[in-house]
């Protein structure tokens, strides 16, 4: 195993000192490392706590600040953060006007924020994000995995919670976006959880791993390397027949980078994706190219197509400013 | 070699027409890709150009744009690109008062734009960036190379260069910049050249090279991997013993992944810098951390101390807009 590390016990909480140190302006660090919370809370607005795993990084405590989260709780790698730690956050964030937790759909999430939601003094609401289209279930998930989708539902929905609106709407907000948002990925090797020190899964020198899960989960198939055009085709083709239709349909097209594919190869990877999703007839307004929901040193990416109205369009071009995403 | 493309002869092309129709707000390609140039030109300004070598994405493409460069020109992978795209993008760009080149110094790179440089018509003037205080010659180099410095000479030069400074001035300002800035890397892989299809250097399992180049050229010596924090020691120590003295000095502390390593681990290893060259007595006033200065799918990181002073913290913090730096 290689990486930058003094030692497996440590790495969550030295790296977390690490990003509070460098985006001092921005983030504040929890008591214990329980969670990573915006430094200006913004009185009267509705909480938006998310969290999960850590390995997936900057998600999520990079994408914490104005506009868009109040604080993450990150768990050990590739492991559910425990109630406790949402219950820290949501006291530290929730300045009265309730809390809306966005939750990626992995079991051991969905229970102990649901655990951590029955413990809440104030109101509280859920979005459950499952926008990979690759596999029914998983090994960590009953019904769609929560992927890279999750970012674009924390980005529109933390502008709307910017604008002062309430619980009620932003939960029904959530829940649109995550609806008109679809993803899947292809793996080009398997990532190493520190602790484990050996990869995840085998995968031969010319295999890949199609619709493969953010912890390396089995996707559809293993199959031999394809080329980008081929696997882009597979991909979009897979999400585009999910949405029904997507013909003149503005839309955002989010290229993810799993943390070890350079972005030569993603922009590329954009590259072919717009053709195909254009030649559907969708019209690409907006997009996002690199690493943002990744798996640790994981090579390969994932393609997201998140469908936009007018207001949704406006929500994403609203500014924000956390350590990863800043316009 | 497992990379997302469609051939070795399309990469670089693929990858440029995706950066600029994913930045089409910000960017504009040049006939035959010679060149990436800004959008909006600002009329009266110097034209600062950059290039070199592709596979170090984003640096350059994704700098160009507001408050930075105003076009760049990539040369195939590892490989500086011709005096040809240079002369192109200097006509693209310059407005007439003049233009400025930044240039990492490799012999191929300095070469070819002293050559563009000579067939220019108007005023010209050239900053070279040497910041790798690793070695003193390497293998594309005499002195020092130029590595993830460059960065920051862009930005303060970009800056100063939109508020309508001279271009003498700014090749002052550039070197003093250059002057500043120190860097040293550790790779823990190699990278793959797509029309080599191989690593380019062979690394054992439990190895890591101390003071590798961008290029994978030889460091200072093979190891056996270390801890996050002996490395940062070595690195850091070595930055600091070049500088003389940074007790008490303002500094922009710079943590650039090569491409493969995770944020996690880039985090840890900013936290483990930050400790050293504070206890050395620099002031720590602001902070980058990401893949910025890349090596393909190198695994590694280096790590870039700049002393600033009032002028150039200022210049830092002014607004910059290109697909890889905004605030």
């Amino acid at each position: 195993m290689k990486k930058l590390i003094n030692g497996v016990d440590t790495i969550l909480t030295e790296s977390l000192d690490g990003l509070v140190a460098a985006h001092s302006d921005i983030l504040t660090l929890g008591g214990e490392h329980k969670f990573v919370r915006r430094k200006a809370l913004k009185p009267g607005k509705v909480a938006l706590i998310s969290g999960g795993g850590s390995g997936h990084e900057p998600l999520h405590a990079g994408l914490v600040g104005a506009g868009m989260l109040d604080a993450a709780c990150p768990g050990q790698v590739f492991t559910s953060p425990t109630p406790d730690q949402m219950l820290a956050a949501a006291e530290a964030v929730d300045g009265g006007a309730g809390v809306l937790l966005i939750v990626k759909n992995y079991e051991g999430d969905v229970m102990n924020f649901e655990m951590a939601a029955e413990m809440m003094a104030g109101p509280v609401e859920r979005v459950l994000v499952n926008d990979d289209v690759a596999v029914e279930d998983s090994t960590y998930t009953t019904g769609r995995r929560g992927v890279a989708g999750t970012l674009v539902v924390e980005k529109v929905v933390g502008a709307a919670a910017e604008q002062g609106r309430g619980l009620g709407e932003l939960k029904a907000l959530g829940d649109r976006v995550n609806r008109a948002t679809r993803s899947m990925g292809v793996a080009l090797t398997s990532c190493t959880v520190p602790a484990a020190g050996k990869p995840m899964f085998a995968i031969g020198e010319d295999e890949m791993e199609f619709g493969v899960g953010i912890h390396g989960e089995p996707g559809r198939r293993r199959d031999k390397l394809m080329s980008a055009d081929a696997i882009a085709e597979e991909i979009c083709g897979a999400i585009a027949a999910d949405f029904g239709a997507i013909a003149n349909k503005p839309a955002l097209l989010f290229v993810n980078g799993f943390g070890a594919t350079p972005a030569m190869e993603l922009y590329l990877m954009y590259n072919a994706a717009r053709r195909l999703f254009e030649q559907s007839g969708a019209r690409i307004v907006r997009s996002l190219v690199g690493n943002y929901v990744t798996s640790l040193d994981m090579a390969g990416c994932s393609i997201t197509l998140s469908l936009l109205d007018d207001e949704t369009t406006r929500l994403w071009d609203e500014p924000v400013h956390t350590a990863a995403l800043r316009w």
